[in-house]
């Protein structure tokens, strides 16, 4: 006979009392094993979302998502390592600029990276665009490109954090993703266990971002610098503003291609803003002490971009696929734009085939919404906001019902809204 | 595409919405089909613990789990039909008593029961002590003995509320039993298609009840009361008193051996008080006139009592067993008896045999425990103050470490308890 019952284990919880150490490793450990069931452990999440954790009951928590894989061993690079994860947002493709960029400032980029759901895209989509390129690397390829060009994106080793992996299908499928435990716990544990020495985190707040509002995303963000910083991880949190998309490409091709222009010193005024803020925050952390601006300007950075792709089969020369089908959204009436929807944004790039509804679905490398007219802009009546592309004419006609209601149009100038909001730091 | 997804379901109850009742005439039914999981219900479920259900949803949610199997028609009948469910006591065997003699009286009592889990025993187990009888019935014969005999104890068919049968064995192992809203679907659902004219709850608060407070039991009791009123079951609830055990004898074959003497006109005398007070609600409930007491100290109670076993085919004449191994725990002091703890009788009970861990575990007959003094009584030191049963002695060990703190003696009086607390109908 077992010390602990799954069921006793359930109640404890739902009645408000904390987990004892011993049963938050025996409940963990036997879900692996098969013998507390998903029935069981959905009805714990729940239970969690409504009763939260104490920080001991995270604590162990997260460690046991941790000690049920391996990690990462990055010790032996010559380069201190720095990862960056965002919470998710519409058109947030920062992480294919920033990655180089840090890397040709000397630091090491290990970005382990998940794919999209939902109306926000995932990093490997939108770097699979690229011909030839490849997400999966051993642990041995991760560490030599580490060390020889210095940033890696790829996809996150299965055997990081296995029970994370069953977890989050589970919460996926149960109503239980919204929960600031256990979203930190399952950020925290795939990168502690990926081994760097040095974290940022993006917790997006707004519109577009699964979280609404400033304090929430506080929450969030002291969480899991506590979690980081209690595992030997210098960790510091941004919180960035994810109420219109960033930039101006919203789909997986579309933003590749705006991201090369970024590292080649171009683009759009905000995604270089986020990439610098995040990057100088990231060379803090490591001790050095490089201005990221230079390296966007002198053109290391895009070499760096073009190393990391082609260490990993890409050609960085491709033509980018666009959508066969094309569409316009025009302005119904002149005025000053006073908000463009990130998630009415993110909902059209998905429904037009940029993201996935469930995680084994395809998606459209060609596919996504280019935003033609941004917040304080100036636009006449019959001017183009948006250009969508589909691979087909169903998907385009199903993006633009979504989009229809997406900008706001107004007479007097529209508020200036900071992008970079609070840090949080322990 | 489906036009409710599991997952919004789930969302919405979680953050405190009312479902639509489409939504959850959806959800059960996608249930029954398999096309919503286990871990998908057993979230809503736990969602439900916390922000429970509106008066319209739990009336929906009650009626698709009648809708969900057949209903027992006993319209033809030439007497009025009226049935008793407990929530479940230590040394609770009043419907063996309460059935024929409401029967007695020219009402018919088509008491479908169901097995003990736990520390409160079954009505099912206790007669399946008596060599012969079964619990097994078809329709026809629970209608043919209800005319002839007038009463009937017997299990409840598997086609009477199925999705209550799946919902139950899944809150069982998930920590969502507790639930009031959960509680009242699932007693409700079967005591409507069980087709009962009228219908006496007896609602226990206390150390051995597994509601421990007055307020929640009332509760629980206004809301069982308003669905059977809702669907034209005349409903009354008695909040009853579940400190100390009912009665003397807790067990299988010891509890049938009371009853019989409780229908002969003896036995302990917070039995039979019990006994008549339900009977007389439930009398008035189908309009007969008669008076309980005179039925069971004239011989009528038992007679209809031997006719009841008789006809499922039970010996009323055969020898009850008796554990094999027995022992008896004294009084390490004198005094009065304050309290004896039905919680830690009724777990001794469980220990020594007589009830189960799982529903598929068997129950043994003659293991149980003989309360041989009362609250209220002065015991010497060394007198004896329970009598144990079992089949063996490591579960006559087991059942002792139970009960070796049940009693509290101290040197005053005992206040007086009374055992009929609220009654609460429409």
């Amino acid at each position: 006979m077992s010390a602990f019952s799954a069921v006793e284990v359930i109640t404890a919880k739902r009645d408000g009392d904390a987990l004892s150490d011993d049963a938050i490793t025996w409940m963990l450990d036997a879900y692996m094993k098969g013998e507390v069931a998903d029935e069981q452990m959905s009805a714990l999440l729940m239970a969690v979302f409504f009763n939260g954790f104490e920080p001991r009951e995270l604590l162990t928590w997260t460690d046991q998502m941790i000690a049920s894989g391996e990690r990462l061993d990055l010790k032996g690079l010559s380069r201190p390592s720095v990862d960056k994860h965002s919470t998710g947002g519409v058109g947030d493709k920062i992480s294919l600029i920033l990655a180089p960029l840090v890397a040709s400032c000397g630091a090491a980029v290990p970005q382990l990276s998940g794919r999209g759901l939902g109306h926000t895209g995932g990093t490997l989509d939108k770097l699979e665009s690229i011909p030839g390129w490849r997400a999966f690397l051993s642990n041995d390829e991760i560490r030599s490109q580490l060390e020889n060009v210095g940033a890696v994106i790829c996809a996150a080793g299965q055997g990081l954090a296995p029970v994370d992996r069953r977890l989050y299908a589970l919460r996926d499928v149960t109503g239980t993703v919204e929960s600031i435990p256990l979203i930190s716990s399952s950020i925290m544990s795939k990168k502690i266990a990926e081994g760097t020495d040095a974290l940022v985190l993006d917790v997006k707040v707004g519109r577009g971002a699964f979280i609404k509002t400033h304090d929430r995303a506080r929450e969030l963000a002291q969480t899991m610098v506590s979690l980081g910083t209690s595992h030997g991880v210098a960790t510091v949190a941004q919180l960035t503003s994810m109420n219109q998309p960033l930039g101006r490409a919203v789909g997986n091709a579309l933003e590749v291609t705006e991201s090369v222009d970024v590292l080649q010193g171009g683009g759009p005024g905000d995604v270089r803003e986020l990439t610098l803020g995040l990057a100088r925050i990231m060379l803090e952390l490591v001790g050095l002490d490089v201005d990221p601006a230079s390296k966007l300007d002198d053109g290391s950075a895009y070499a760096t971009y073009r190393m990391m792709i082609e260490a990993q089969g890409g050609d960085p020369d491709a033509k980018m696929v666009e959508g066969a089908c094309k569409d316009i959204v025009l302005a119904p009436q002149e005025g000053i734009i006073q908000s463009v929807d990130a998630l009415d944004v993110g909902i059209a790039a998905w429904r037009l085939g940029a993201g996935r509804a469930r995680k084994e679905d395809p998606v459209s490398a060609g596919a996504g919404v280019m935003c033609l007219a941004r917040v304080g802009e100036f636009v006449e009546a019959g001017q183009p906001l948006f250009e969508l592309f589909a691979d087909d004419h169903e998907h385009l006609a199903r993006g633009r019902d979504a989009i229809t209601r997406a900008v706001v149009l107004g007479e007097t100038s529209a508020p200036h809204e900071p992008l970079l909001l609070e840090r949080i730091s322990k």
